[in-house]
């Protein structure tokens, strides 16, 4: 590397590193099964929270799991295409929320200390946004690389379960352009409300990303090459703080369509790459359900936020400090003197 | 009162204060609705949290409304009809849980603990058993009556939220002819596989629950004569905490099948009765859903539990919290200095 004039990393090391990721700790996993037969419930009686067990050992490879220091990493990022008036709300709102994290007033704030967890803002170059993709690619290889390699920075030691979100006005255009890029079909099939614009909004985003996507379809040859045409920065850091997380063997929750439209890129470069990742909550977005159906994820939650930011995902941390809570805290069959099933 | 021979309560009384419960607090709710607004989030933003919000407001009766003591009470009670083998496990079991409930070993301690609740077990005559209902009513009038009242105990000053609960062997048959008897049908729209029976003992769950209103038909001529025909008195409980929590301006938060239909008692009585309730999660068991149509609730939750003992209705707890603190804590537009939506 000390040879290279390349920035620290490029598009081909992250390609490279999703070819050596770490796989499932089985023994752990199946130690969460083993124990979790034995707790005094019928079998199966906890539903998703005994998967939860099992997943959260599984990808900590550790019996029993734990979620002592939950973080919340929320990437703020402008796109060329807000421009186009994709959006109910002006461009300056993604930099006037990330002051409203760093003040505390937002949503994600009061979620995350409900679950004890540390929240962390990252701000990439409001006043610098991505092109405007309906007139080429959103950003360079290099700064696609940069910003993965930036996202990266979320997983630090300590941290047990990574909950993702971003903020970004314009980005559900963006997720949409991601979407068929990365998986074709038609524009309107990726667009919805967003934020909330009427139909004749609706109607202009379906129109850019149809336009956009064209543009740029002879360069999206893999799906590094679609992130780097759409953009953006929030979206590659997500990428890189899932591949981070893999290694560094935390698990990620993922948030909505933005959120799971930018892990999607490293679902069609890899099919197990999102193994690691659950989805705390289910978007109304229309594109999110059809996405999370492509990744085979089935949402923790589904309460009608659509809101991003990292509220879904954070608030899922509850269910799975309470799969924790089950699995650690319940008596066996055997210490309670619990009858076990009649013959 | 004092003239009268009859027990402190009877089901004529309990039937008098239906007719006379408070409603909803509107100025409280709309006081939630106001607020909101002003949250920064797009309108609706936070989905079925801004929906809990208003309706704690609603039926607490203030704003904003708070969370500071849930109460999850858990009735156990024991069924005649346990012993025509309709479950996957002994009676006993129902004491021995009880005993762990009291140990601190069960799910519901864990998850109680995690919403920093208070647990409280309410132990009814668990060596008497109620009549087995296929030979005739399950319970007399007086003893249904003395179990209502018994459970507006689980009422008691500071409680600001009320998860309820229950355990008893044998009691998803009773909620299923407490339906069959509430709403007609077919038994088999009502039976499911418990905590786990197989099809043999699927199909003498039917049997029992069809013999069994068959039999107690002639005296099943208002709501709460189907609940003495059938039992149990942790049913009877349920009714009386719901009954006591509405008296109290205290919001419910309902469990999974054998809770519901304790509760469909008021509704069928009096289609508002249930109107400061919610459900916390639906249970795989089929005639939670059907049930859950026929009184217009969505629950918060869908994780594929079927444990009973308050679980889910404790679980839902934090989403309610959540939906406080978000509510709360958010800043206002004008607060954050945060432009609202383009023109």
């Amino acid at each position: 590397m000390a040879t290279s004039a390349k920035p620290a990393a490029s598009l081909n090391e992250i390609r490279a590193l999703l070819r050596d990721l770490p796989g499932p700790d089985l023994e752990s996993g199946t130690a969460a099964v083993l124990r979790e037969r034995n707790l005094t419930k019928p079998a199966g009686a906890l539903g998703r929270l005994e998967d939860a067990t099992q997943w959260l050992a599984t990808w900590q490879a550790k019996h029993p799991p734990a979620i002592n220091h939950p973080r919340t990493a929320v990437f703020a990022g402008n796109h060329g295409v807000a421009a186009r008036g994709v959006s109910a709300y002006p461009a300056a709102v993604t930099q006037q929320m990330v002051a409203n994290f760093i003040a505390g007033g937002a949503a994600v704030n009061q979620l995350c200390e409900a679950v004890d967890g540390d929240l962390r803002v990252y701000e990439m170059a409001l006043d610098q946004p991505t092109e405007d993709f309906t007139q080429g690619p959103a950003m360079s290889e290099e700064a696609t690389a940069r910003a993965i390699a930036y996202g990266m920075m979320a997983v630090e030691p300590g941290v047990d379960l990574l909950a993702l979100g971003e903020m970004g006005i314009g980005n559900s255009t963006v997720a949409a352009a991601l979407c068929l890029g990365l998986f074709g079909g038609e524009a309107r099939d990726w667009v919805g409300p967003g934020t909330g614009v009427d139909a004749e909004g609706l109607a202009r985003k379906i129109a850019v990303v149809t336009e956009g996507v064209a543009r740029n379809k002879p360069a999206m040859t893999d799906p590094f090459e679609v992130l780097c045409c759409v953009g953006g920065n929030e979206f590659a850091a997500i990428v890189g703080a899932i591949l981070a997380a893999r290694l560094a063997r935390v698990p990620v929750v993922l948030d909505g369509f933005a959120c799971t439209a930018a892990a999607a890129v490293l679902f069609v470069a890899d099919r197990r790459s999102l193994d690691h990742c659950i989805v705390g909550h289910r978007s109304p977005e229309p594109g999110h359900t059809r996405l999370l159906k492509l990744l085979g994820k089935e949402p923790i939650l589904d309460l009608g936020m659509r809101l991003g930011e990292g509220s879904g995902s954070t608030l899922a941390i509850h269910i799975l400090k309470a799969a924790i809570a089950c699995h650690t805290g319940m008596a066996t069959f055997d210490e309670a003197e619990v009858s076990g099933r009649s013959a």
